[in-house]
């Protein structure tokens, strides 16, 4: 027999009654039924119920065995009586009478308790992360998220795509954030980085003629950790295709992450790949706040305008003849009650806003009537025409935000996601997916009237050369990014692959040739030797995985994460280092005053 | 029609002759037939013969491309003349007259041609190394590589393995090499080091009952490159699992192994994975000299020292007086001339020994006879008794070496091999595995006595703590290395999971409890809460490509490989920081004297 299991504690069933096996793994819990030991032995696999009573030739060692130790034991398969079955476990219908037993490895008093659903301090549980990963939920996290890699990967090898590893240990990466830097010993005093993303290496193998790349590639940003951000390394599907349109990348992708999260949705709606609109940024704004809306809430606010300027309400109307301002409805279907309306006020006033004028549609035995101080200011009309607009009925409110749409957007994305939340309007049996495009290539700093790239610099202006040389502020990138229930899932381009055009798209911004050389050397030089066109995009897999395992907290679907002070207390890193590391990396320390 | 391409440059035949296509690829080589122009066009796919004459309404502007140009072109399929069709390519029995054509990326003077077999100095190919790539040797090795990596993983899974991914920003890993720091931006002074292996996590995984983990995991050791080892990073397949003996790791990865390379191997015969020998550390150092033999060799050294006790050789007789001496046979089937056996000999002195004795068996028609100054001076019964014992016969040798085997075991291991390699012994068309086995626990230093750790650490040493308090220089470890072809291709071993026999393994080097929990101190609690057996190996990536590959320099199996001197001259890296990256760094630069 095996020197230590004969079968999982997974595998046993009723055909095995009457086999003598052996099992190994971990105590999971111990009832002493009176003289009767039962324990719950568990491993990966699962849980199979092994026991004794005073007949067994060690009966005395297994009285000793405690939590989480780790044993071995031969015993022999009953079937358990009919009515002692457990239908629940694939083992349930049997129990192993234990004849002999070994103990692999004892344990102290556990600081953590791995049966039942005792919560624990994130930090008591980081430190004991070996123990927390025993844990059902979190061995179930971990196997989610290997086995959605594993999909991805086979999705992508499906469709002709090959990985290649790109450099971890390399330079500065443009992705706007901060690197990490690495100190070279063989040059001191100079340093590496780590690749906020391979967003260079992937464009050269396109240069290189590899056609289709990907890679599930680790990425590294020294920010500031999150709930939903990892303080130092994350991974992405990274991926990068040559001889492509936009439509082409959409056309690749969206089928590998519909078919993902159909795979590993636990029977959550998927909106089928080929139905996912396309929205621009600009209506994205409009429609939802934001450029990562949740469409599994079905609310889409309006330009209300007309209907306020010139209008009792004098707030709003004196505010529209302003430049560039606007009156924005939010529409709550079932929402038509005073105490809903108020509370949504309140959110807003929460929100640094005055408040959010509304108005709410009842009927109290005489047809349709539309009430809250709005109404009133602005008459039955204008009222009458916003209901129609929004498509209101009795038992519905909409609610108005004014002024210039870049102040009010975000309050007005996150009172749009408050009311479908509160109103119930939010299917939270689906994954929403939504493509925005048309992201502008430039932003102006409204303070200093600086022109600057918004997002990637390298991306492909809509209408290339010509489109710069008119009105920059006015020109779209060919650039994308992929929501899903109001988190941005995937982001790409089709990338800028002629050198004088992406000189001049820099040079708009502000960089000059040489510059533009310095900082992105590798690959501008790159595009002058036969560049083709190429796009491609780079999804989140830690997000992916918080998605599907319904988790709100990136450490949650991470094996070892740091904890939010980016620290590795089982590890403990960062530590000091030693004095002749530092000499041999020539640098010093310099002593801080805290 | 798409905007790039119909097919691509791999795709067309007979069947499609008479259509429209449109192809996009890089102008591979143009030949002007007298006012008929011929393009080689080429993508990662393929090439196909694309042409135009005079009648093209396209070409003035044909006639402007230049090797290298990215372009696209539109056309009509045409069968080639059944005189000119390559059966070569899969697109030799076509071509395709040019209608139209679109330039996508002019290229600029070539630094490197692409077509052609032309070599180029290192640094040249690597700085343009996205043209470098462009060559069909390398775009063979890069899909090989990938094809590799993507069968290892489905093997992996196929046997029920998950592959999980463990922290790249984290502390410093007791591999024994120098770490890469990483400064700590949130906590200035204090660094975090890149992951020499996932050792200490793959073993915090088993701990957790994970059961059965693998990773193509990306490793990170500060060691001065050489041609077979990165500079940087580079790649493992790493695997671990519990409940498992050294036997079961070997019938584990070894099919796996097998199977890889029968699968890339490109017809080359691979050793049954249930064939291949296990040899012990001892036996592997005197039968090969090397713990990483070469069996595609079949020379098998032997001790011949009874036969040179108190002969008339006197240098080997009064050798062998000596304790802890010997005279080790290199056999050399076919090497029976003067002439070779010199040049051995001249071999010898070469690598800073005196000098190889030999024999040599001739027929100069009188029957067999030994030749060379020993079987002089040894007489001809002891000769005939070598021969015998060696099994060698007329035009065979032999070498002899002698001393502590120690100090010339690395010398008659390179002896071996050049035998092996000059008189055309070894199978070059074989990849020959072979476990090496039973490596010793620890090694004393010769010069200050001191008993430290041999290898790794973390092995369990065979006989548990019963052999570690009897004489620990005699402990062998469940540790072991596969060798292929005379190259270490995995390492591994059955860890040492019980606290109690790894604080005195430690403590037999040398090392106090408390600098073991301090140095290693996440793995070692986590010992103290349940620890199943377990054990693992790793295997290099890299390697294996490059046995696959056939190459000599890991640099061709690297995408983006840096130098010798550990620098990225295509990305500038590594290069200075910032002045404010250095400050929230809290570092200083020491100006250095050169």
């Amino acid at each position: 027999m095996h020197a230590y299991r004969s079968h999982t504690c997974a595998e046993l069933n009723k055909s095995n009654v009457g086999e003598t096996v052996r099992l190994s793994g971990w105590v999971h819990r111990v009832r002493d039924h009176g003289g009767l030991l039962f324990i719950d032995l568990r491993d990966h696999y699962g849980v199979t119920q092994v026991m004794a009573d005073p007949d067994s030739p060690v009966f005395a060692e297994i009285e000793k065995v405690r939590s989480e130790w780790c044993i071995r034991i031969d015993g022999n398969v009953l079937a358990r009586d009919e009515s002692l079955v457990n239908p629940k476990i694939p083992t349930g219908e049997i129990e192993v009478f234990i004849r002999d037993i070994e103990v692999l490895g004892k344990s102290e008093e556990l600081p953590l308790m791995v049966f039942g659903e005792q919560e624990y301090p994130e930090e008591t549980r980081l430190r004991y992360r070996y123990l927390d990963l025993r844990r059902e939920k979190m061995q179930k996290n971990m196997v989610l998220r290997a086995n959605m890699i594993q999909s991805i990967r086979k999705r992508m090898w499906d469709i002709g795509f090959n990985e290649y590893q790109t450099p971890i240990i390399t330079a500065s990466s443009p992705e706007g954030a901060r690197d990490f830097l690495v100190p070279s010993r063989l040059h001191p005093g100079k340093f590496y980085a780590l690749p906020q993303a391979p967003q260079q290496f992937k464009q050269l193998m396109m240069v290189s003629g590899f056609d289709k790349y990907f890679q599930i590639a680790p990425c590294f940003r020294d920010e500031d950790p999150r709930a939903d951000r990892s303080p130092a390394d994350f991974y992405q599907l990274d991926m990068e295709m040559s001889f492509v349109t936009q439509q082409d990348v959409f056309d690749t992708i969206a089928p590998v992450m519909a078919g993902v999260f159909e795979e590993f949705g636990g029977g959550r709606k998927v909106d089928p790949a080929h139905e996912w609109p396309q929205i621009s940024y600009k209506d994205a704004a409009k429609w939802y706040g934001t450029d990562k809306p949740d469409l599994r809430n079905p609310i889409k606010m309006q330009d209300c305008s007309e209907h306020f300027r010139g209008s009792g309400f004098a707030i709003f109307a004196s505010l529209l003849e302003n430049e560039g301002t606007e009156i924005r409805a939010i529409p709550a279907p079932t929402g038509g009650s005073r105490k809903f309306c108020d509370r949504m006020n309140k959110f807003a006033q929460g929100e640094g806003l005055p408040g959010m004028g509304y108005i709410f549609w009842r009927d109290q035995g005489e047809g349709i009537e539309a009430a809250g101080p709005l109404a009133k200011n602005i008459g039955p009309e204008r009222t009458e025409a916003i209901r129609q607009q929004l498509g209101l009925g009795v038992g519905d409110a909409a609610f108005f935000l004014g002024g210039k749409p870049k102040a009010f957007e975000g309050v007005a994305g996150k009172a749009r996601t408050v009311i479908g939340e509160e109103l119930g309007l939010i299917d939270k049996d689906r994954f929403a997916f939504a493509w925005i495009v048309d992201f502008p290539i430039y932003e102006k700093d409204e303070e200093t009237g600086k022109i600057d790239f918004e997002h990637n610099p390298f991306s492909m202006p809509q209408g290339g050369m010509d489109a710069l040389l008119s009105d920059p502020l006015s020109v779209k990138g060919y650039q994308y990014d992929l929501a899903c229930n109001g988190y941005e899932l995937v982001s790409g381009a089709i990338r800028n692959h002629k050198p004088e055009i992406m000189f001049k798209a820099f040079e708009i911004a502000g960089y000059g040739e040489d510059e533009v050389k310095k900082r992105f050397g590798g690959m501008v030089n790159a595009f002058q030797y036969g560049a083709p066109p190429h796009g491609g995009c780079a999804a989140g897999i830690d997000r992916m995985v918080m998605l599907l395992a319904d988790e709100a907290n990136i450490r949650e679907v991470i094996m070892f994460p740091m904890n939010q002070r980016a620290e590795d207390l089982m590890m403990s890193a960062p530590s000091e280092p030693m004095a002749e590391q530092l000499m041999e990396l020539g640098l010093r320390v310099i002593p801080q005053d805290q």
